[in-house]
């Protein structure tokens, strides 16, 4: 088993909540079944992230009309504070940015988002608009697997050009959990790297580089393969652990036990338990394990990025609240 | 761990060439990396399989434009084959039915398939047709969840109106294994059940069920997120299997470890050795593992049925080839 | 100019409204600036128009969010009198029918309107549902050109496997006059045949030939090339009428000639003063002339049939109303 | 009638064709059916036209593949013409830019040209290509309305950043008669105006305003009503000729009126058997009757952009051809 390179494999997540938050001012609060955590971080942080507020709003759905309203809501809420912490005045002219690959379904949250957004910058260069209409123009870049272009060099040329007060740029993200998997909205105020979910890492949009505060909304849509593995290795583990510990649950012995979750159960096996189901695997720390799935699928080119079959319609929903969430927050409408 | 319910969990697969095949004439051939299994079965046979044709048409990638022309003659003359196992006479008239949702891209095989098809019913309707045109049309009965009707009411009453001489259907199916992921063609005489490949059992399209033989054609798009689990755990049995074989190979030591392919390896580890690495999991039989996860990531919602990010160019492409062969099998052009 | 055949040539029209109204009771409101006419015909009516209720909605643009919603409003309401009309209850099940063709925008009214209808059928199919959702299934049958079935065959069939109560159709018009392209919404009790609208005449879909009643819902989205040439020569002889009854207009001097509406003027031209503007064309009665320019164009192929170039976005506002008022009028929601 | 302004109305059109070419060298060929017009004007030459290169392809229908493949052959050989024209060595690097609104579909031939065409430029960023493929990136700015920028400022800057050797500018255009609609391929050396064609003016995209070379590729897919109306009127006039010179044609009295082809016939009407037929307006030179009817048309707002009903499929075919011939003569394959 020496053989297996089990050195310490850093995976990098789009995602702040999916870091070890225990050190860091988490503002969390509840609202409608929809978490919201809120961070602030400062300078040289203990999570190497750049200074700055990143706000996590997690939720089971959003293809239930009245879930999606409540999520609606809250997302409003917080891309105004964020507006409001990165002293955006209400006149301020922005950019929507919309970054991946429209033709590919699960890259298209940013093209399909920009497709609602309310654009008024050429009224504005006409002559007088209702002023409860902000002045917004919007940008597709797509990617440079597709134009021969890096983003980046269009983005940087056409905010040179137009001179927004402030950008918003809208990307799909790549999990680090399946249960994230299009059930969370982070916005932040650091910006973002155009693709570095899936490893292009290029140049990111950001202050430092545009000049112009930078707002990132994102949504994970997409996850490797060896995610849902270490996934579910943990799933298992924690279903034994709770067998174990409900062994006598007549509550459960008169359900189907594909009816029983599992995930209730709060008790964690001891290592030897660990050895005993899963051998040398369940000893090892979760990092570890998430570096030995990747070693084992990579060669062989099956750690495929994967989404789910419906992703169609949830990207609909996922850019239409992000769409009307954005017109509501920067016109006054 | 005794609660843990192991019974045998015959995981139905809509694809032939996933069933133990080892007393089963296979009249296989390879052709420019491309392989074909071709079974033709009895009635009560070992395999629990209605009686008939079935071709497994088995390649790397259909995204090169080579590779898609070697697939493209394979595929066209196993069809042709199908055409005489089932005795179609050559001015036979066709109806092809597009089965799925045009919505889901990764149901969309159907759907996208017929939009190429050269159809020529109406045309027979009015009058002379140039005769190297055979008598064709097309039916895309979407699927019960979105219109309320059983496409397999629709697709019965057509029939019985219009009385083709034969039907091929065309249908993404789910996967058992990653490897098969867009990467295979299953073409049979037997029918299809729509819809089969996911749990929502209906009535089957076949000679039974219409009165004329029905050709089915089928790539799987999908896979169940607990497949990617159970084959990754049996490649890393595979890859330790290697690693220990191929300790002191030299030619190994100067390769990143992410580039050893070792599914070149073929011991096998032991018993011992497989629960000294995944203890009790790793004693399970394949069918019992995959029975043991299904457990897992039921009852928690997260037994996803997942499809590859790139599945909307994987679709152009393979609903492009399915309906060039059929197109080049059905009129002589 | 004897030679020039100018037989009555009875152009036939999609729309009630198109029609010489003058001896038929119409109940006309406004409301919000949108015209409705409500004519219910008997047998044997002077416009040789099959009997039944015949309401038409004209308004100026449905682009606008506010003029929407005033449509909307009214559509809902006539689209409920004609359930009423047609006595149809409350619990009554309906299949609702998408006619044309959804690759060709101008055609695709049905199909997209489908796209947002809320289908409950195979949800009754397995047990309760709120009662406030009635049983509502679509059919998308598609062209005869494309599938080369006729869709009345696909129907037929349908209606008498699932047997619906009552079935609502929608469908493309072509308009005979520029002013309604886009602009009318036709409601009828009295059915309708795919694809007559241009040409090629089908069976009808109506209470005769599907036993059940059958609500038709129809937009112009097409026109003649032919309807806006004789509308052209029409408005040219009120222009030449409005300059000379407003030669010494001082307002109109004042504006550029391009601002004058001319509709505005009333009088008409003498018989004298049309030979002289127009010569022989000019005292052509209105027919005729459509006749005579119809037979101009169509011997050199240039009788196209032509939509406007915002038909993408017409084509997404209006279908969005036409499937949001037949959810609000069918469910009570 | 003297109130009507009859001022000569200078009607610009996009296409050089469209202009009276008789004291122009014209280089004209036939070959199958296809006409090639191939001009080169000098600086202040009588057309009032920048100096240049002009090709224009005119067919009849690509729609057949036997004629789709023949103008396929015609425009690559052109087009190559054009760049040894322009002097482009066959290794410059190569900007395509996709002009116009992908949602509006008439308006969308840039942008569905650009989906085929195959960019390597990311791949020389990288390391080698093989030399057969040119370095070659593409641009879709979309249109000022959907972004609120003008696509001048995003071209400008990106042929800045990126530095192409040469800029090809694809676009849809607006045709002055409805026989050139769709049916004309016009390759200029002179660059192109975005959204000239329909009277919105804006910065044009030229070797002046980019320091290097622009190919424009313009197809018209669009024409006003004024100019369906005039044509037609112009085409009575021939018909009425064709009459009064077939009276006794026997051959005709035969034929349905329908099918007889009037433009055939050569000679022209008298004045005064004009202003018979068509009194005042019939004695109107071309560009005053224009004139006319754009001013009966614009203030009631009648003068519609119109489209044909196929556009969707003629789009497919067009976009095609064109990104067909521009792969096959920018790269070596």
């Amino acid at each position: 088993m020496h053989e297996v390179d089990l050195s310490k494999f850093d995976l990098r997540t789009d995602l702040i909540i999916e870091n070890d938050l225990k050190n860091v001012v988490n503002n969390h609060y509840s609202d409608n079944g929809i978490e919201v955590d809120d961070i602030v971080l400062k300078r040289n942080n203990s999570l190497h992230k750049k200074q700055g507020k990143y706000v996590t709003i997690s939720f089971k759905d959003i293809t239930d009309s009245l879930n999606y309203h409540h999520v609606l809501e809250v997302f409003k809420k917080e891309l105004s504070n964020m507006l409001d912490y990165c002293k955006i005045k209400s006149d301020a002219t922005c950019l929507v940015i919309g970054i991946g690959n429209s033709k590919i379904v699960s890259d298209a949250l940013g093209s399909k988002s920009l497709n609602n957004i309310i654009v008024t910058r050429h009224m504005y260069l006409i002559g007088n608009v209702d002023k409860k209409y902000r002045n917004v123009s919007i940008l597709e870049p797509n990617v440079l697997g597709v134009t021969g272009i890096d983003s980046f060099e269009i983005i940087k040329n056409v905010v040179k050009e137009i001179k927004p007060d402030f950008v918003i740029a809208i990307d799909s993200l790549c999990a680090r959990t399946i249960e994230r998997l299009n059930c969370t909205i982070q916005i932040t105020s650091t910006g973002i790297t155009p693709g570095s979910g899936i490893g292009n890492s290029k140049e990111e949009l950001s202050l430092r580089t545009l000049n112009v505060p930078v707002i990132a909304i994102g949504v994970p849509t997409v996850v490797e393969a060896s995610v849902i593995v270490s996934d579910t290795i943990n799933y298992l583990l924690k279903k034994i652990s709770y067998m174990k510990n409900n062994v006598n649950n007549l509550k459960d012995k008169l359900k189907p036990i594909n009816k029983i979750n599992y995930l209730n159960g709060v008790n964690e096996l001891s290592q030897e338990e660990k050895q005993e189901v899963l051998g040398y695997i369940g000893m090892l720390s979760e990092n570890d394990l998430k570096s030995l799935i990747w070693e084992v699928l990579t060669p062989i080119n099956a750690n495929m990025i994967v989404t789910t079959k419906e992703i169609d319609f949830i990207m609909e929903k996922t850019s239409k609240l992000i769409s009307e969430g954005i017109n509501k927050t920067l016109h006054r409408i």
